[in-house]
């Protein structure tokens, strides 16, 4: 269905698939440049239903709620990596959807995307592929400890994961993941975790952001950073890193690739750790820090637009609040400079990205903290 | 009902009157901040509708759904100034409403509106009632010409206006406005229009953005520019009446303040054209070119957060499309640096304010064409 689709005027509809605040801040966006956006959910609550023309809340294997949404909408994009494959090729046979499902096939499976990527000539973590306590127990020979397990499918902000400190705890390591088809993933002792935001028009154009550093938390993005404490060479490099993947997906949209830096003896090298084919939390500095975000480039690409060519604005660091950290927006509000997000989501439950907040500085040293 | 209101939280609701583009863009700009906003406006295909959580369309004189509405919403604010009296009184009533329904009192007619202005020691264009082809010559007697003659409500974007260039056109101005009461100005022979867009916060704190520079086409806003050719001082000095009437006023929210520059023998004057008690088409550029915008200072102000402080981030000009102009969007879109803005509006009717551009360069004499 993707094939010599017209560019979409203003007024067209987009659908998203997902109702989270990547939806509503794709749905933001979109509305800036008169395009209207379909949220499809299966969340009642979803926070990004408050500021979409249209809504449909369904779950993911409701065909006729599917069929319905297709007819309203122009194209299908969406905001969550793990809807079902069958989802989004019942869609596709329908509509326009980008990314194309294809994608998905590739990023849902941890053992197939880094196979993919390593047959890119880009490198990985080693890894190898566990569905017992038998191949588990090869695979720690083989890679060594410290290694991470992790569940093949459906993980994400350190769900699904556990770490292998000695070959011992190995079978209660698999036990903790519910022995589901896994990954075990060497440990890499990196010095920082980088990620690249870049959007591929339906052109073929590529156009990414400034290399970002990224600071987690209890296995959840903490803060963002632009620049990244790198040698401006790497981070190019890390573009096109980032660059070659896109290609090689023929992928339409925002996409975002997240690297480890790796001292070898003195000498930095990439490790790519995951691939996520959506925008991205490490992109949300984009929305202040810079001429376009990572959103209306999403939405420019699906819609057939060209891409904008974004000019960063400053030294540029991004805090997610997480949790009980939105209860401090009153705070956040009345500091000067600082520009607060938040996603309309009812409960501060613990985990839960509630919302970010950006500052924009000369001197990025000087913030960190 | 606006005493001792509690600051409005995350997850509460605006009522907006008013479905325009301004209604649009200060849902976008609640949504950011977490604040839901819920639509109130009689036309069917107000695009403010397709951003905000809920919508009301009915006549604003439905007492019904007005009280249906303010059952709904935590606070009322409104995007459009000519909102029926009566319609906020009532619903003055039931919750608050910021600005204040007296401030409409005020600015809804252009004699209360000027003779307000001149009683806080602020000029403006010399003018007189008009209510009769006889009170018509007196004032065109006195004022002289070239002048203009207005209705003394309900005008905007030229409409309602006729200019008198000799004593014996006077007949047919006023028969051409439909003989409504009316006011005749002096016509001024300004230099430049300039505008300045100021929110004050229920703390009463005023924070004006820079003073902007106006270029109208057919009477309707065709560019803005920051910084205004004008001095530095006078561009102050302009700051500060639009403070004074923003404090005398007791207004909440972002207002915009009218003026004109006058060279008299050299000497630059400032005279008060108009206040308009609402966002303006004239603080557009804050959106691209400002660490916050004008939407956003008007909503922190309703919901009695503090206002944000914003900075500059460049030489900004802001171009309406009007009309047809809005039929370039491709081109737009396609223009490295331009952000566009599209209001998701049916039909470019002729006159129909479509969507804007802004763009931020280092060199503001350069882009003026």
């Amino acid at each position: 269905m993707n094939k010599k689709l017209p560019v979409l005027a203003p007024g067209a509809t987009i659908g998203i698939l997902g109702g989270g605040q990547l939806g509503r801040m794709l749905a933001l966006a979109a509305a800036e440049l008169g395009l209207k956006c379909h949220i499809y959910a299966p969340e009642m609550d979803s926070c990004a239903f408050d500021v979409s023309a249209a809504q449909t809340c369904a779950a993911y294997e409701d065909e006729a709620a599917l069929a319905k949404f297709a007819d309203a909408v122009d194209v299908v994009t969406y905001e969550f990596e793990n809807i079902p494959a069958a989802t989004a090729k019942f869609l596709w046979s329908r509509k326009p959807v980008f990314p194309d499902p294809s994608v998905l096939e590739t990023t849902q499976d941890r053992i197939v995307e880094k196979t993919f990527v390593n047959r890119l000539g880009i490198a990985t973590p080693k890894f190898a592929a566990v569905d017992s306590i038998a191949t588990l127990k090869q695979a720690v020979a083989g890679i060594g400890t410290p290694s991470v397990l992790k569940t093949r499918r459906l993980g994400y902000d350190g769900k699904g994961q556990a770490t292998i400190k000695r070959a011992e705890e190995a079978e209660a390591a698999f036990a903790s993941i519910g022995s589901a088809p896994s990954i075990l993933e060497q440990f890499v002792p990196f010095r920082r975790e980088v990620s690249v935001v870049a959007a591929r028009g339906r052109d073929g154009k590529v156009v990414a952001f400034d290399t970002t550093e990224n600071l987690h938390r209890d296995h959840i993005l903490h803060k963002s950073r632009v620049p990244a404490r790198m040698p401006d060479a790497l981070g190019g490099q890390a573009i096109v890193i980032a660059t070659k993947i896109a290609e090689a997906l023929n992928y339409v949209g925002v996409l975002a690739v997240e690297m480890f830096v790796l001292d070898e003896s003195g000498k930095l090298k990439l490790l790519v750790n995951e691939i996520a084919p959506r925008v991205h939390n490490s992109g949300h500095w984009t929305m202040d820090g810079a001429t376009a975000s990572q959103f209306e480039q999403h939405i420019r690409a699906v819609a057939g637009w060209p891409l904008a060519k974004p000019r960063r604005l400053g030294n540029v660091e991004m805090t997610n609040l997480i949790g009980a950290e939105a209860n401090d927006w009153e705070k956040l509000a009345a500091e000067p400079g600082a520009c607060v997000h938040l996603y309309g989501k009812g409960e501060a439950r613990a985990g839960r990205k509630m919302g970010h907040v950006t500052r924009i500085t000369k001197d990025t040293e000087s913030i960190i903290r």
